[in-house]
């Protein structure tokens, strides 16, 4: 592998136990951050690691050389509004406002964190304000709390994006900022140039997106600001390898993200419940890598006729023969 | 059934024979579109109908007694961008000019139609603008289309509204309009007062929303024009009788309508392929007058209670005293 | 409520803390198993309990009078098939000719048990006898594996029931016992009297399956030996409250398990993450009694004929009447 | 291409206009069946026509010098028991005696006609037998009725091998014959060696089955006759050109094929809604072909080795390393 591999960041998450709900404990032992580090650097291909406040860290002063020790760069912080019981009802879309204050501040402190680390990015995954059942929630108080706070976080400091991860569904049966199209017409909303969206390849996948379509969707719009990728069988945030199932819309989706002049992280976001982490990472980026190239070598004009006539099957006659031994 | 029924709707579409691809000529004989409204008076429940332009009719002057004789009222006209296999690459996306111009044309001449039929509105269903393999579009190119052609058509009349009906796919496997999200989106960015939402609650169903969400988030902004009601098993546009699959999220939808203030339309949008369609009708009023009477009579305290504490087994316990017998 | 009550079970992990791979600890407190069947006893409603082996007991001579000194009995064993990463690549069907034996050791010990305890079933539910990605694995011998090993723990002994409870996936993305149909294949293929299905309504509805079809197919081959009740939105193991998400088809399963002659356990399989388990135990028992009831009621002579003409619009309208205030 | 060419099969409903419910008249003009098999014998790839009883031929005589003349062969009929209003309620398990012998009479005529044409096989894709609506069928009866039925055709005349092909839905909500497992039961149940199983790569996947296992399965109980391929996303039966959307399923599928030592047809099933059918032909037939040579130069041992220890990441060494340039 080449420079190209510069840009690979992966969750520090990818190299917990992995525990489930059959197996809450996990199928492998659990790492201290100071050891999953390391093994992100053993995978030799990898340079950005994402890390969630409070969970992995709680001082940036603290983290910064650690991270630097390793050779490695800090490319995201996610704020954990997911991971306690605290926020099962909700956090920045909780009818408490005690709860959404705390959840609000818990981001502003997270972005006073990234700029210690070098970083200038925190991403929210709202996984908990959502709903399980029918009636369960007032949509439309919950609607405009998120709205709000989002406002408010964003209006924080501008020196820092804000980075919406939307997610149909899991941990709540229905999460409301679940789509492309739910994510961007918030992100446009609150309408400040820091906040923008992160497309993760799996959830886009898991709505019946096309994540090539979202991207170039959220970059009309200037919102595409950070991708996650793995792969899934369509229904269930799988987090698999990218490539493992979806490999025409893998390859489309890093296709177009050169097309539309991305030059962020390429980060990885899987749960490799029963693999190697190491080796799914690495895995990972000889898959993306070996796409990156076959993306760059397609014959451009040729693409755009076929494009201009949506010629499915001149389509799959190039790319059979561009892609496929 | 009593004065609510004033606000019934229904596609002439429904009264068709219903070919689907196994059996194109489908399971009924053809009726003329004087039969038609003949049997949508016979329900005795409807009052207003869908018609389609120019499928269902060219001349607005000679439709308007015909419709009027049967003492029915001209609630929505869809213009056709998907029935002919002119549109099969898409309409107001076409990567042909000539196609995009005949599309927004067909849209324009409508919107005069509807004014003529003492309608102040049109709907658009994008269901040919869309893919059905990776990589056979340009999606950028595409959304552009999509966002200049609408701002167009909205532009060319303000008293005449324009409702964009989303719908994740079919006719193709994916459609750009696809979801409550991107119809929002792209209706915010349009910027005009008459570009609004059609929500079907099946498409919403289809496309994993909650219907009531979906419509609390279009109300927050404005854009909750008219609504389709049906029902489907979740994976498809199966088009049945509202309230025979998802009845909480239908009963919860017609709760939400009311709560929302919304005084259009409840239009059905129905595939009954084996059964009478008068007696689809019917039922279909039958379910809804029923939901919407149980919905009235909750108890609205105890329900912001519950839901400000998201207390999922206190509103079953509600539901069920107050839904089943 | 009444006698009916003492049909019910439950499963004891429904009393777990509910950890989830993003809040593994969960979103409780762990309790004892003496809790879990102080809890249990509380609902006054449910009589029956489902334990794990070993997981939730090892020695069976403890655990009966534990049980009993609750007023409950043991309605059900599973074997721990599932949850330690021992089985992580498969259990009955493992290439690993030790893993496969101790496994099958494992049920025959709790076959064993369960006589102990005056019960005289074991289930095993395949969890992860499956694959996560294409060519994985062998799936010719792995089915081989599945049904020696079955045939192996059914001959173990003949007083026994041994439930196969079929799934489609999770913790696997794809599980090998994953439907009805290839549970009854594996089932009759096995041939014996005491090998039959375990019928979970959540995993018939996330397989496109109608549980009362599924049912009715089953015990048309005298395979239909336990069923567990709960719910989902279709594409995932929600494992929600019965009949919040699908009414019409809870009844009519209902309605089924009592013309099918069923008269073993109804047993509550649930994930109440964020509930009280003893409020969902009593919403879950008071939604499915009062569906019984309104299915004793239903006009049999009516229904018959609206089935033989497979009158949908006639039978949505009895059903209305019927089961709507 | 090489002989290998020799065992492609395609439908002639491939060639017909591709209507649907939107677009009945379908997307291009209508053919003779004449015109079908001259662009059938244009691919210059493919042998093997498929045919509908007795939709594209009543009189065998005349059908047999007509398809020859265009050097082809009849690879298998498949009944009409779908395309009919007759058959709106169900054929084979119809409630009504007289329309269920009318299915059965016209099973028995057709394999009496393929016969004269030199094949020895029909199939039953029982579309139609099935339901809309919870409630609206007997389903005891019903599968009572299908075996019964399956049972007789089979009996019939056993130099005839009589295919079920399973589908989960469409043109029903919800298809009886559904997916492998129920097909494999009904076949095992009739336990007839000429009554087995048709495996449509399309329906497997919407019925989240992966089609190599499917293959497998049925392959341990001699039950495999005939395969369809095609492609689709998951939800529905897209009937797109093979390998487009699942291209690690379908090589894997065909890697199978050949390890079970299936020898029959590689037929063709698509709607080409869009595209010219002759070069959706060729470029399926083309993806297939290059899919079969990557499948037999993998790596035997190794991939024995890595199934026996569920090793994913190695197995995406391996293919990414066999599959993609």
């Amino acid at each position: 592998m080449t420079m190209e591999e510069k840009k690979y960041g992966v969750l520090v998450s990818v190299f917990s136990p992995c525990g489930e709900r059959f197996l809450p404990a996990g199928y492998k032992s659990d790492l201290s951050l100071e050891e999953k580090l390391e093994r992100i650097a053993a995978t030799e291909c990898i340079l950005g690691v994402e890390l969630d406040y409070p969970t992995d860290f709680e001082d940036p002063t603290k983290l910064k050389p650690l991270v630097a020790r390793f050779g490695l760069q800090v490319s995201n912080v996610e704020i954990d509004l997911f991971g306690h019981s605290k926020w099962q009802y909700g956090s920045l879309s909780s009818t408490d406002k005690k709860v959404r204050n705390e959840a609000i501040e818990l981001c502003k402190r997270g972005m006073d964190g990234v700029v210690e680390l070098g970083c200038n990015q925190i991403s929210l995954w709202l996984g908990q304000d959502g709903f399980d059942y029918p009636m369960q929630v007032d949509y439309r108080s919950r609607w405009q709390n998120i709205i709000a706070s989002i406002k408010e976080v964003g209006n924080y400091r501008a020196d820092v994006n804000v980075c919406l991860e939307y997610k149909v569904k899991e941990p709540r049966t229905h999460i409301q900022l679940g789509t492309v199209g739910k994510a961007l017409s918030i992100a446009n909303s609150v309408g400040l140039k820091n906040v923008g969206v992160m497309l993760d390849v799996g959830h886009a996948i898991m709505a019946y997106e096309n994540p090539a379509e979202s991207a170039a969707l959220l970059s009309e719009f200037g919102r595409l600001f950070y991708v996650h990728l793995n792969d899934n069988f369509g229904f269930w945030d799988d987090d698999l390898i990218p490539g493992t199932v979806h490999l025409w819309e893998t390859l489309e989706f890093l296709y177009w993200l050169e097309k539309l002049g991305y030059d962020g992280w390429y980060s990885l976001d899987m749960f490799p419940y029963r693999e190697d982490p190491v080796a799914a990472c690495v895995q990972s980026v000889k898959n993306i890598e070996t796409l990156i190239e076959i993306a760059r070598k397609l014959d451009q004009e040729k693409i755009n006729l076929l494009q201009e006539a949506s010629n499915a099957t001149g389509m799959i006659d190039l790319l059979r023969n561009a892609v496929l031994k």
